[in-house]
């Protein structure tokens, strides 16, 4: 009789569930839900002042996707509920809830329902700016020891700025709440009835380390004595290692999700770490590429190796027993997807459509056609700034060695170049601080659609790319820790073996490419230093 | 009785006579010959192996333009030829014809009707790089003393490299030539049967100094031994200055021209420089901007200030008495059109289209609407190499502060101001030599046509500029010098009082604008140290 595992992967506008058969990685079914209420904003809050900056969902959204995503892939596999051992999950992160004692978000009561503050604060939501700020200029001038583990800067984006954008513009829902949580837990909760904290969300969107635990009280309290307590009050202690079970389908659990009473149910992880397991990179050795509108690199190491510019160090941060590093870029579909929007001349436009093509097509058939160096061109790729290695979201992009004989699709060669060499530099970085790495793996839309740009990346790199060819790598690393958590596996390793992605796409650098492309990377070196050490230019223009 | 002056004014595609009343500077007429051969290349010469960066011209269409158009100003005025005083002649320069002894083109010649060298080298025959390189090394080589005279580097659209490229090349020509001539002065020799010289063209293209003479019989043979005897032979010492002059029309001539015999002709100019008189300006304390495709900026001085960084400065160069100097930028409107070709997105055609609107209007009213620093952009507008002050062509150009927000517009004004910076730095640059300027006029197309332009160009010299109006301002500056060489004016003030435009277009700089751009034009000045002087990686790259 054959057993089955269900990996749901909560991205930004809608979940997808995938059920494949636990010891085969055979897919069976899959299924979409696309949020009602996508992303909310200043226009949905007409009353508040929560600013442009906002992003907000109902977790409502959350709930339904849950209940139609896994009905309906039982329903279509066929698959009976007993038959499913283990549910694994990823989600948006920090994506952050105030809930009270029973875990109802405080947006469901009706007095809340215009407060903006009592919604989930989406990743990007980016409102608590200035708390983030304030968060980095504190810890700096305490010398907290944490600063190392993550990059030296506090994101809006994390966890803590938007608790305390919570105190300050909204503290009837600051107190109310009674904690404060993870959308990716708090839908653990709601299945199993247990309330847990993930070390994969906690280590890399909330300052938490294995061996330290969370900032301390004394730092809290330095931000605003009313969040002396934040931790062991609105926020447990306890957080628990990825690959574990966090809990099982409760009856309640049981009716929302239709899945079975007792079923496993994983420790969650972040959307984008859970394509790490997804393309089944699972040991050291490896650099993992997530390349979307921006991009990250990750690497497993058994060791903290304590370097500087990455964007965080986590132990049990992806796969247990291994520390997790990530390492950004801040800007790569987007920075395309900006030049086909506004630096692509009509002829081009009319090109493409009299030949069928679209225009990223269009332009990688040209940008293919040159050769190595042949645009002439270096660009830094910081149109949003540079995540890593320098951590500095002040700097912009640059074109230098522009003539009249540049052409568009010199730009767009030039600007996937300086997105490689930003990866390159990553890779660097890590290799410079001790830590291996024999082949890369890339995961992502661009990744799948573009064999132009990822034969250019491994010219760059210089290394191996494999390729996840499944649209579903993300789902697929749900499904890998659903069959280590549920027993079936006994390893990591093991499970991945079956259930991830096989990466069967791999590029091959070409070493002569590789070889002429030093030079050009050497530019790119010597320019990132000058811009993001060397003169604060970058820094003046953006303060005008 | 009124009397006259023509101004008649050759430029590359096509020739102009304007007709004005001498006492009141009243147009009475003008006339314009398009030149039936316009500029022959390879293609013409399927034999030859001139290349493609050869630009020659048919000297016979330079005589039917003068003949057409100086009978259809007479007609079309009803002047009487023995009415009209002077003719002043400009001319593109370095254009270089290879004659006889009677001053009869070598192309003229059947056996030479083939041979690209028998034809006119047009200023932007760029075929003589070689030749042109070679004369710096070996000017370098010698610390030849003009070379701090010419910036530092010897152009291949000057005189010598295009003769000598004819000696090596095509050796017979250059054997069989008894004169290598300016097309300007071969026009004069043709029209008042006399072989003269002009300042203006021998200072600036021929390495010519009012005191020092051409460059030493030395130095020549340096190049080739076969060279020793260029200046005395085949160029003649004797050089007239400009504002003389050069004789009378011949019976010949007036046959040719419709002239009465006896009308004086000036000694004629170079075309971009014939728009400073044209302009009025024949004084000291005016920076004179001549814009299009590139730019020029020339001022007047009593004293030789010896400076580096300009292109030359020529005693008797434009105005009799004065040092003319004059300093370039490569790439002006140039650049505007790269961007339009290929940086405007099909968005914004199809909005121009719909609104009657070109797209250059349609950016320039987008790019208009943004307060001084908005775009947050600073550009080193070095497409085509840097000019002035680095006389460097290696350098390229680069855009710096680029995000997922800016706008086609944005880098539009970006590029449009990196311009007038460089206008700014060549005004420095003379104002550091002690140099004084109090304000600006203008001429070229770009002027007229674009306000916007003009003020941006304003605000960021913060001084006034005075826009010439009329289409015809290169050959009003002919007329100015007929105006003084006929003797109906004794000094080039009251010539130009009454004959050059009257600039009545004035821009004034806005105070705020031009304190609001101190800042980025600091950051121009320190990215075109960096880029210009301290690191060579534009160099590098085109090297590639």
């Amino acid at each position: 009789m054959s057993k089955y595992v269900i990996g749901l992967d909560y991205g930004t506008l809608s979940a997808r569930a995938l059920l494949v058969d636990v010891a085969t990685g055979q897919e069976l079914a899959q299924a979409e839900f696309v949020y009602p209420h996508a992303v909310l904003g200043q226009e949905d809050f007409p009353g508040s002042s929560i600013g442009n900056d906002a992003a907000l969902q109902d977790p409502q959204d959350y709930l339904d996707a849950l209940s139609f995503t896994l009905h309906k892939v039982l329903e279509t596999s066929g698959v009976a509920a007993q038959d499913v051992l283990g549910l694994g999950i990823d989600f948006t992160a920090a994506t952050i809830l105030a809930v009270d004692r029973k875990g109802i978000p405080l947006c469901f009561q009706e007095k809340y329902r215009s407060n903006p503050h009592a919604y989930a604060k989406l990743w990007k939501h980016h409102s608590a700016q200035w708390e983030a700020d304030e968060m980095t200029r504190i810890a700096m001038e305490r010398n907290e020891p944490w600063l190392g583990n993550c990059g030296g800067k506090v994101s809006s984006e994390w966890t803590v700025p938007k608790i305390w954008e919570t105190l300050r513009k909204a503290p009837q829902i600051y107190h109310e709440a009674a904690r404060f949580i993870e959308a990716a837990d708090w839908l653990v909760w709601m299945i199993t009835g247990q309330e847990t904290r993930n070390s994969c969300c906690a280590g890399f969107k909330a300052l938490w380390d294995r061996e330290a635990g969370y900032p301390s009280n004394s730092y809290f309290a330095a931000l605003d004595p009313q969040l002396a307590d934040l931790i062991g009050t609105k926020i447990p202690h306890e957080v628990i290692p990825t690959g574990t079970k966090a809990g099982e389908v409760s009856v309640a659990g049981s009716e929302l999700t239709g899945l079975f009473p007792g079923t496993t149910v994983a420790a969650p992880i972040i959307d984008g770490h859970a394509g790490i397991p997804g393309a089944g990179v699972v040991t050291p050795g490896k650099l993992m590429l997530i390349i979307g509108t921006s991009a990250a690199g990750f690497v497993l190491d058994s060791a903290d190796q304590k370097m500087t510019g990455i964007c965080g160090c986590v132990s049990d941060g992806v796969i247990p027993g291994y520390y997790a590093y990530e390492a950004g870029q801040s800007c790569v579909g987007d920075a395309f997807g900006w030049f086909v929007e506004n630096c692509v001349p009509e002829k081009y436009a009319q090109e493409a459509r009299s030949r069928g093509l679209s225009l990223f097509g269009l332009l990688d058939e040209k940008a293919s056609a040159l050769e190595v160096g042949q645009n002439r061109l270096v660009v830094l790729d910081w149109w949003n700034g540079c995540r890593s290695p320098l951590a500095d979201y002040d700097l912009s992009g640059m074109i230098l060695g522009l003539t009249l004989k540049t052409k568009p699709e010199d730009i767009y060669r030039a600007l996937i170049e300086s997105t490689a060499f930003g990866a390159r530099a990553i890779m660097e970085r890590y290799q410079a601080s001790g830590i291996a790495i024999e082949e890369a793996y890339a995961a992502g839309g661009i990744c799948r659609r573009n064999p132009f740009l990822m034969q250019l990346y491994a010219d760059i790199l210089g290394i191996k790319i494999r390729v996840c060819s499944s649209t579903q790598a993300t789902a697929r690393g749900s499904a890998v820790f659903a069959g280590l958590a549920c027993g079936y596996y006994d390893t990591m390793e093991a499970s991945a073996a079956v259930l991830a992605d096989k990466c069967e796409i791999c590029y091959t650098p070409n070493p002569e490419n590789t070889e002429r492309y030093l030079p050009l990377y050497e530019e790119y070196t010597a320019l990132s230093q000058h811009f993001g050490k060397e003169t604060k230019v970058m820094k003046r223009l953006k303060a005008l």
